[in-house]
């Protein structure tokens, strides 16, 4: 251990991610409340900083930093700009500031200064040295008025002002400066964090037959009119024709099978081709192109494997696992084989070539379509550090990619995937349905390190997932799900038209829909109106409306004495807009309940009244106590009030 | 960011610190519960070790870690060697135990394997090509019968069996090892963790006049029949004659003030003399010998400053900060002034050649007579990264060298103390009375990361501090606060000729004894037996022959049903010892509760009954059920109850 002249200790930085190729992220208008520890030894006084520059920049940030409490310091950076900043934080002791502090402690209990006037003279001579024309002669006055022993009365002064403090805050002297590791901050458009995402498959978006790009151009009105600006469309690559899955999963397709997207690639082309029964180039293009007039951007699925024929099983054999029989190795998860899937051999030898093959693929979408969002199919299939460089890979040319993360897996997991880089990720929300289930499950969200990397984005329902809460459910209990996804998260996704009309029918004992769309085409009525969609439509355009529902972190739970009723608080992130949300968890009776607010709701003094509006029914209370009665009925589950003080 | 091929991530290891430079401490007989998130994408098995490397030495011990739950693993070491370890985590995707899990698998549902059963077969011939003679044989037989399409049932067997699980645990054959970074442990004599200590100046320990190393030579006779090891010195170095201090801290001493021992050199010299009075070098050395016979170590105070007439200040004045008006830096904490004492220049130019002196000021001791203990005054005040350069320094030669941080300031600087490497420290411990205080206390310095770095030495008193609650306090609260002290720590001292004649006069209005000894001699009845002194004999006695109070961190609390009465359950390293322990909080009045004892206590079984006997008074009771009647009278306010099965 070599010895160090580095006094000041900067330990327990946050939010820092333990990987120092690892990032924060945040969004323009999100703050970065950086906090750490500084220890020094002995009296003097510490100045502190954040700096935060710009990947490629020279000049950056720099932020004081101030002490909490308990040797803990902190500094808020408004993030402003988008892009990747590196962070770190720089401290020492401060010389001058010290003098200062103790000076005029010494000078409040009567002793004499005179040697310590002079000492501070050599801190301002240090200045002004530096400085030029009016602000040099000012400062260089100061420096002879401590000097000079007739001027004691103006030198005290000098001291116990405040100018001396601003000179030496603004011209910091450091002898030397402990600095932190360098962290990492991305910050990234502002559809990572505020998102209303739509699905559905693009083969049955026809009135008859197989649906087409065509079809899909003819929904997108309707869906910019329920608000949602993410359109995910399935994999809309060639189909695997060998091992091709037929209906509701059957190992043997049929004649006029469709068979799963996700199995794709087939003689007519792989992961750079259309399936040529949803139309050509051009017509996707038109898709994409009509759907951003309308303020809509097409999500693609990246989902990495291959169908037995696809091109690159031939063309790129070493990309493929081999057995000794001579057969291709097909997924499993033993005992269980999906014979209709090759899983993508990531530790080939040939591993660089098939990882550059990958990200040319993904560049490919982005270069060609513009496309600006990918929906990765199972990514905690493939090594996590394969994300981390395809999404820095493509983000480096192209910042304003998206990636969400498709992992339904352990906790852990799905947290590395957002440190590895996950612009968005899906949830355990699909299966919390209790208060205490949906309350805690924000707390693990919303605290701690995990808001700072890993955005929450809420599904309902996926094609994969039927969950046991919704088989055989009713439009209320729908309801109440999309409520509660599109409040408590500002991303929100769902499989849209088995929802709209609430079927919900299940393969018996799974989790999975019944004549599920991933195996089969389905013809649905798009002119109907649900009071599903109503809903969907006008929570969507509250969020639109609302910047308390685009934020996701800012939150609080409210008591509302019914376990049924489930209430929380969300403001904007300029604090201007404030919102309670109160929530019918229960899709058959209606609810009573008592809404505790918080003392300081929208900045209200003590006993203030304030007036809430429902943003659903435009109704309007005004509330002069803490608590409020309030009442919901299954039919329209959900109070979404917008709070203002009186 | 570089493409990489490593598939195990490894996080949040456990116990570590943030610093590379830092060490976790550890005594021979404790164990390093080791854990780290371990994390790989896909099916496949991880096989994990910690490898722990002594310092200097090529080969280490390796122990597999096992997976506990939610991705997390663990593997414990148990130390036995003292040295200085680095540890880190090892971890890959386990192919053959992959295959083998998987075939297994795939054999229990009835599916065909001849290839998986071809494709293990060369996972096998890898180990049998390694080996040699008849394990080679063995090895390369299963190979055959894996490859044997005529002994299917026997490869079958094979493969359902533990024989090829134990070979592939044996010969790991991973192809990318992920790793942790280094991590470093230090396991140091057993002193770090167990000590007893005893304070006294050595000024006073004569029956009259000046105290000499010769009269201290008469006290360790009763010293060591008390049960103390370690014996703690205040400076024994020549005493600043310029602005001595005069008794009670007056600023001006009289003609015939000694002057305090802290106020380290006059022209007689510095820290490497002794002051004059005390004795010579000989009389010192015959100190130690005869203390070393006895078992106790002499601890030498570690102060590292300077009265102004020590002869560095003319020697080396570049290791002072001298004032603009030409006088020297006297130590202050604005508005305080300390004039006997100038405060060492850490930051010199010439700081190389300071720091050097400072550490062969240590040597010295350590060198000249075998001081193998410092206690080290205000360490809070001189930077950080000079302990930390020190204490390594000193050990690389000297390792069995232990240091005592006398620092009480705020938590963050004594945790950074510890972590810097100072072996035992000062606590709040002084300070904490109630029964919600201790156990709150006990519980910060037992769990989480701090017992890993900090141990905790629990002193009732002082020289420095007079608490509160002992001021004016009788007997009976000098012995609960000695038996709290010696009970919930292993390491423990006290300042003990005022305490053990419960003499707590003290300066008004402050925690600071009257008449105190740091600047006066005073006259003792050495011969005197009190309560107290015979109560901390019977402790001392007890924790040396009990495993369970010889450790700080295996500690229960236990319910009582009354705030007065404090109950906590110990057991040794081993787990062969077990103690409880209860102790009447209140000095006045005898208290009664219900002792609710833990359902495993010492391993019994549900409804097994238990002997309880106490160390004190020898008294033994039959204990049928989880709750046990106690009383406590002030005159013997601790119950030491050594708890064996029935």
């Amino acid at each position: 251990m070599k010895p160090s002249l580095n006094r000041v200790i900067i330990e327990n930085c946050f939010p820092v991610l333990e990987n120092p190729d690892h990032y924060i992220k945040k969004t323009p208008g999100e703050c970065l409340v950086f906090e750490s520890d500084l220890l020094a030894d002995g009296h003097e006084v510490i100045t502190a900083r954040l700096r935060i520059t710009e990947r490629g920049k020279r000049s950056g940030t720099i932020i004081a930093m101030s002490l909490i409490d308990n040797n803990r310091w902190m500094a808020t950076y408004i993030c402003e700009k988008e892009g990747h900043f590196d962070f770190k934080v720089e401290a020492f002791i401060d010389w001058p500031i010290s003098w200062l502090k103790g000076t005029q402690k010494k000078i409040q209990a009567g002793l004499d200064v005179y040697s310590e006037l002079i000492e501070g003279a050599a801190y301002i001579q240090n200045i002004s040295s530096k400085l030029k024309g009016s602000s040099a002669k000012k400062v260089a006055n100061y420096c002879a008025i401590l000097q000079d022993k007739t001027q004691l009365v103006k030198a005290t002064a000098l001291v116990l002002g405040s100018e001396l403090e601003s000179l030496f805050l603004k011209y910091p002297q450091p002898v030397v400066i402990s600095t932190s590791p360098t962290y990492s901050l991305r910050v990234e458009r502002e559809k990572a964090r505020f998102s209303t995402w739509y699905e559905f498959f693009p083969r049955s978006a026809g009135e008859s037959g197989h649906g087409t790009f065509k079809d899909c151009e003819k929904q997108l009105d309707r869906i910019a009119d329920m608000g949602f600006d993410v359109l995910y469309l399935p994999p809309v690559h060639p189909i695997g024709e060998i091992n091709r899955k037929g209906k509701n999963n059957a190992t043997t397709a049929q004649d006029g099978d469709v068979g799963s997207p996700w199995g794709i690639g087939s003689k007519h082309g792989g992961h750079k081709s259309l399936h040529s029964e949803l139309g050509n180039e051009a017509d996707f293009a038109a898709l994409i192109k009509k759907a951003k007039t309308l303020g809509i951007e097409i999500a693609m699925d990246f989902a990495l494997q291959a169908a037995p024929d696809h091109p690159w099983v031939k063309e790129y054999p070493q990309w493929f696992k081999w057995r000794p029989d001579g057969t291709v190795q097909y997924a499993e998860n033993p005992p269980k084989k999906y014979q209709d899937i090759l899983p993508i051999y990531f530790e080939t030898p040939d591993w660089k070539n098939l990882w550059n093959e990958l990200l040319v693929t993904a560049l490919y979408w982005v270069e060609k379509f513009e496309i600006r969002i990918f929906r990765v199919d199972n990514p905690h299939t493939k090594p996590f550090s394969f994300w981390g460089w395809l999404i820095r890979e493509v983000q480096k040319k192209y910042p304003e990619v998206l990636f969400l993360s498709e992992a339904f897996t352990q906790p852990k997991i799905m947290q590395q995937l957002g440190k590895q880089g996950f612009t968005q990720s899906y949830t355990y929300f699909t299966w919390r349905t209790s208060k205490s289930e949906l309350t805690e499950y924000m707390r693990e969200l919303t605290t701690g390190l995990m808001p700072h990397y890993f955005r929450p984005n809420f599904w309902p329902n996926t094609p994969d997932i039927n969950p046991w809460h919704l088989q055989g459910a009713n439009e209320n209990a729908h309801m109440i799900r999309y409520a509660l996804a599109a409040t408590l998260s500002s991303n929100v996704g769902v499989y849209g038209p088995v929802f709209e009309h609430a079927i919900s029918d299940a393969v018996p004992g799974r989790e999975e829909y019944l004549d599920s769309e991933k195996y089969q085409t389905r013809q649905w009525d798009w002119s109907a109106s649900t009071s599903i969609s109503r809903l969907m439509k006008a929570l969507n355009l509250a969020r639109k409306e609302h910047k308390a529902l685009q934020q996701t972190n800012q939150i609080q739970f409210l008591d509302t004495a019914n376990d049924a009723l489930i209430a929380y608080y969300k403001w904007s992130l300029d604090q201007k807009e404030h919102i309670v949300v109160v929530v019918n968890l229960d899709p058959y009776y209606h609810q009573t309940g008592s809404l505790h607010l918080p003392e300081h709701i929208a900045g209200r003094a003590s006993g203030q009244h304030i007036r809430v509006t429902d943003l659903l029914t435009k109704n309007s209370y005004h509330w002069r106590e803490d608590k409020a009665y309030i009442e919901l009925h299954p039919v329209l589950p959900i109070h979404l009030f917008n709070v203002e003080l009186l």
